[in-house]
């Protein structure tokens, strides 16, 4: 076995690691971790830290750590077939299997799924699609993607513009031109404070009008959105918030991708967030949830509507010229399966409802009172608190306090994950769907003590 | 078990291939294939056929099918920690004994590793990191990519329009603004059929000098390139090529980046293209031959030069706004450790070297002198026969013909896998590493029946 202190050289020296600072990582200015194993909600590191991970990695363990079931099934594809590519027709009985089992969880309308690695993967087939969609129906103008400042689809080029966040356009060139973003589904960012909850959806749909009447219909070609925002603060949409943009979008003939990156498979207590809110998308966007990230896998799901213009293109233009050699990966796809018979094995959906609905009323009873929480929110096994200067006049910190980064590294010492949100002072939860609620109280009372440590 | 019309039907109603025709794959009318296992060079069906894979998926199975070895090391993996993410330095030991070994093998100038999922992603982030390096350089303007005709980097939007193939961009607006393509440097394809390879050589320096001059050296951020041409085409570059390039590239103060995703880890006979032709590349991309493809996994690897810059742009704006949830996925890390180990312990790129110039020489030997070939070409194990309809003119067919779909149809009629490579009547082969002289011959064999059985 290595050596701690030989592992710390070479991943300074050797590894340049996502979203970490690179001069920090490589100067040992910084703290890098290990891990080594998992069990249920728990991470183990190297250094024999055993912590509770409440944002399920990246909010993608679902199922949580350890899962034999799905290591036995990732070992038995591996030593069959670990791979063989699905180009031309070519499939493995487990991913034509996880095929079946994704559209038996989608809803109704839609057609097909396509399989790629991760979400960022996905949501650049998502807008490879739409324009050849648009293409293909003789629609050559009708291509700007509408997004929302806020909202996270991915750090690609495109994904990245996507991405309504700066921290991901900042010294990227990002947005690219064809990108737009219209107002930030958060009521509790509501430009006016007076404003009730239904004035505020009036004023997202109204802008949204707008903007799509000064473009002109005929140049727009999909909107993009999370049903529930995600890594732009977790912030579940105001009450008819979606009803309002889908009529929006219905009239003028736009494409609605619903990224479901986050909340597929069982996040929200339902199968997917289009279920919970009521969408009617022409494209979902599907990763994390759908192996629990034992492995790599993503999908992007296409309703029969645009379907039958896929169809129609190959019927003119000849096999479609986008794949990726790991489309469909064995190892990917024997890890679905297991993982989605897994989720339905012992409940995970409705424990995603029930645990969840219990840890955001606890964290609210816990927190919500504290002068510095502006902010407890959340939807099934989603929970974040988002911390203000002052909360009668929602006064935020200013960013350089890192007061988000500070709570975050408070709860960590009492033996707990929760991320710090890229943008604003934001505490979130996504644990694993498998949280009881004598783990999701000890999410709620390092909360509590990291807030007291952080603000007294 | 699955029945065989069971998976047919889902298949067909449910799984949206990549690279294949939609509307004949969901209508029954064309054929698919359940693949169910192989070992070494040969893989099996659902229906008992057994087939000489001569590209190696594709050109990805490096190490051949069925190793025990690999398939352990994920196993071992899965049931340890499946998952834990690498952002904010956290890592695992097989992620960072991995990029050490990575590092290892590289130039000796090339400094970390960023880890990705395939190899259109690796290529995105590189284009995101070039951008990010000349706008952290103060030099906003010098953005645009230059790629070439032919050469294959992806099939995402920037990275679909960084390959230089009208498949890859019709119908899908491509390529996008950024990005330029210069002369395919293949001298069966000079312009001017009197040309000496010296002369062409210098008609694809001065083309290119030309391209920099019109756009301005300012506007130029970066060439990308494959050592040697790929799915393009299968052509090694013209004797002095590369030097000839780089001194240009060097005058202008233009990055190099080396997509290495088919040529990295052994394919030409030596353990990099660059080492290979003598490249000193500023960033290479990495992919296929990392894992063999037993989970998937890429690459960008940065050299000093480039890297010190990002070192300096996370002092000056803080951790880096980029990540992928699956970047260094633990499976697919512990597959890379165990596939160099296994490429090493079986000394695959030697034999890439020596059996890759037996394949091509025997191909030569059978089928150069028909009057359909109009060239035989490769180099390591890499190796393809391209069909014209007059050889002295080198008149290509009219591609409705479909001449080299026919080839490669006729190929597996004989229990051998050629690609017929999506530009061109071209047949190509990229077997596992570990090919012998008698598959050597098994492939050489079923070309020439093929090409009797398609010309007469």
């Amino acid at each position: 076995m290595l050596r701690n202190d030989q592992l710390d050289q070479w991943d300074r020296e050797n590894f340049f690691h996502p979203s970490t600072h690179m001069g920090q990582h490589e100067r040992g200015e910084s703290a890098n971790r290990v891990i080594t194993g998992g069990s249920g909600v728990y991470i183990e590191d190297r250094n024999g830290n055993r912590l509770l991970d409440g944002f399920a990695g990246l909010y993608c363990v679902n199922v949580g750590y350890g899962r034999q079931e799905i290591a036995d099934a990732i070992a038995a594809q591996a030593k069959e077939l670990s791979y063989y590519h699905a180009y031309v027709g070519h499939g493995t009985e487990a991913s034509i299997t996880l095929a079946k089992m994704v559209m038996d969880r989608m809803p109704e309308h839609m057609s097909k799924v396509y399989f790629g690695l991760g979400g960022s993967d996905a949501n650049e087939t998502n807008i490879k699609l739409v324009w050849y969609y648009n293409n293909i129906l003789g629609r050559p103008e009708k291509k700007k993607i509408i997004s929302r400042w806020r909202g996270y689809h991915g750090s690609g080029l495109m994904t990245g513009s996507l991405t309504g966040l700066t921290p991901f356009h900042n010294k990227f060139d990002l947005p690219l031109s064809q990108v737009l973003h219209t107002e930030t589904p958060s009521y509790f960012r509501r430009p006016d404070l007076d404003m009730s909850e239904a004035d505020f959806v009036t004023h997202c749909a109204d802008k949204l009008e707008e903007m799509i009447a000064a473009e002109g219909a005929d140049t727009i070609a999909a909107f993009i959105g999370e049903p529930m925002l995600g890594t732009g603060g977790i912030v579940p949409p105001p009450a008819g918030y979606w009803n309002a943009i889908q009529a929006v979008l219905d009239k003028h003939d736009i494409l609605l991708i619903a990224d479901e990156v986050v909340t597929g498979f069982g996040r929200l207590g339902t199968m997917t967030g289009s279920a919970h809110y009521g969408l009617k998308p022409d494209i979902i966007t599907i990763a994390k949830g759908l192996t629990s990230a034992y492995a790599p896998l993503s999908g992007s799901v296409i309703s029969d509507k645009v379907w039958q213009v896929m169809v129609k293109g190959s019927d003119e233009m000849g096999p479609i010229g986008h794949g990726w050699t790991y489309s469909a990966h064995p190892i990917g796809a024997a890890a679905g399966v297991a993982n989605l018979k897994l989720v339905d094995d012992l409940g995970l959906v409705e424990n995603a409802g029930t645990v969840g609905a219990y840890l955001n009323e606890k964290m609210k009873d816990a927190v919500a009172d504290h002068p510095q929480v502006g902010d407890v929110r959340g939807e099934g096994m989603l929970c974040a608190v988002e911390f203000v200067d002052d909360k009668a006049s929602r006064k935020f910190y200013d960013p350089s306090r890192k007061i988000g980064p500070a709570v975050s590294a408070a709860v960590l010492k009492q033996g707990v994950i929760g991320r710090a949100m890229p943008q604003g002072d934001i505490l979130g939860f996504a644990p694993p769907l498998c949280l009881t609620r004598e783990e999701a109280d000890k999410i709620v009372d390092a909360t509590r003590a990291a807030i007291t440590e952080v603000f007294g």
